[in-house]
């Protein structure tokens, strides 16, 4: 049987394929990296040319889900009809309902990254997303300044500020995903559902637009 | 000679001295262990009673120097005349002013954390400032509420969020630090004004204000 040689990025997504399987279906803690190579039908050698770790797999990874989310949602990010702000809201929208669909298999793959000694990887894995995502906010904002509606100094920075805004929850994020199944749980929940309610506040003052311009999601229905 | 006995928080209390002394004056890297043993004149097991690290000296000096910090400005925050606008710009010019003249110490021991490998102890510093500024600036914005100035639906996740949001400068500031001395100084350093400039206005509309409430420093003047 002739060797089939493929080309080194689909060798790379077929590796992320097989990780995300395993991941989604045992997590990422009962994933071996045997497991992947076995399940890729690699060598050691061929995973190592593309991955260095796990971990480097989980970041790749992140960022891949961001890049399927964006594709996934490009009707309302290039609907001519949509005003900025209803573009900025539909997006969200589409985006909670993606996160809430995957909830259980995203949960076993990324839940790690809140763990204190994982803060590293969390921080990686948080600017691979942003700088996904950077693009795509900082397009509706401008849009949303050039309509009078948006009012901010700079489209991009505004982007910056409020994805890096998002990613200041890990704290209460990590408490909430500790707290799950204790007496604490319905306490930390609540506290994490108004901070989330004040940020969605925050964002909507620094894009210049009124209180509740952003619709928020219902209290408990949003996955870490 | 009789053995002085100190009390365990004043002997912590003299190795964070000898410590400090020594980072302010060597910087952080180029100070072992052993030199703080030595200065202080402790056994080997008489420190690691008091710190497993000296990064976990480097923690505990950054909470110390805040609350230090938070002491010398007691007269702003208890000054019955100001107003809650007037006490946090007098609290933000003092704060910078104190950073400013110890400017050099403070880059000698903590631009480390600056570091991509450091990243953790950065977030483990942050929390400890950061757990030391939340009920000053708390105060300051419940007052600002009581008198219809500032306008948020809770002031302790106020100043959270607002806090969580200086420390998102992290990777800019990072990059400023790292183009230091290099062709891409000046450029890194107008990148850093800019964003601060939004933050410092993202912080007015984050507290309900008017755009340029908050006296932001001039251009270039901002220590890390």
């Amino acid at each position: 049987m002739p060797r089939v040689v493929k080309h080194p990025d689909a060798r790379r997504n077929e590796l992320l394929d097989c990780a995300q399987a395993l991941f989604f279906e045992r997590g990422f803690e009962r994933t071996t990296i045997s497991d992947i190579i076995e399940k890729a039908s690699v060598s050691k050698g061929g995973f190592y040319h593309h991955f260095s770790s796990k971990e480097e797999m989980l970041e790749a990874l992140a960022a891949r889900l961001a890049e399927e989310a964006v594709a996934k949602v490009q009707d309302v990010l290039q609907d001519p009809g949509l005003g900025a702000l209803d573009r900025l809201n539909r997006f969200l929208a589409r985006a909670r309902q993606m996160k809430v669909e995957d909830a259980p298999k995203l949960r076993a793959t990324f839940d790690i990254i809140f763990r204190p000694e994982n803060y590293v990887l969390y921080h990686r894995l948080n600017a691979a997303v942003i700088a996904v995502m950077v693009p795509v906010l900082e397009g509706i904002i401008a849009q949303g300044m050039q309509e009078g509606v948006f009012s901010v100094p700079n489209a991009r920075s505004a982007a910056e500020i409020v994805l890096q805004l998002g990613s200041s929850t890990h704290d209460i994020v990590a408490s909430a995903i500790e707290a799950s199944g204790t007496a604490e749980a319905a306490a930390t929940a609540d506290a994490l559902d108004e901070r989330l309610r004040f940020q969605g506040i925050a964002v909507d003052r620094i894009l210049g637009l009124p209180d509740g311009s952003i619709a928020y999601p219902n209290p408990g229905s949003r996955e870490p």
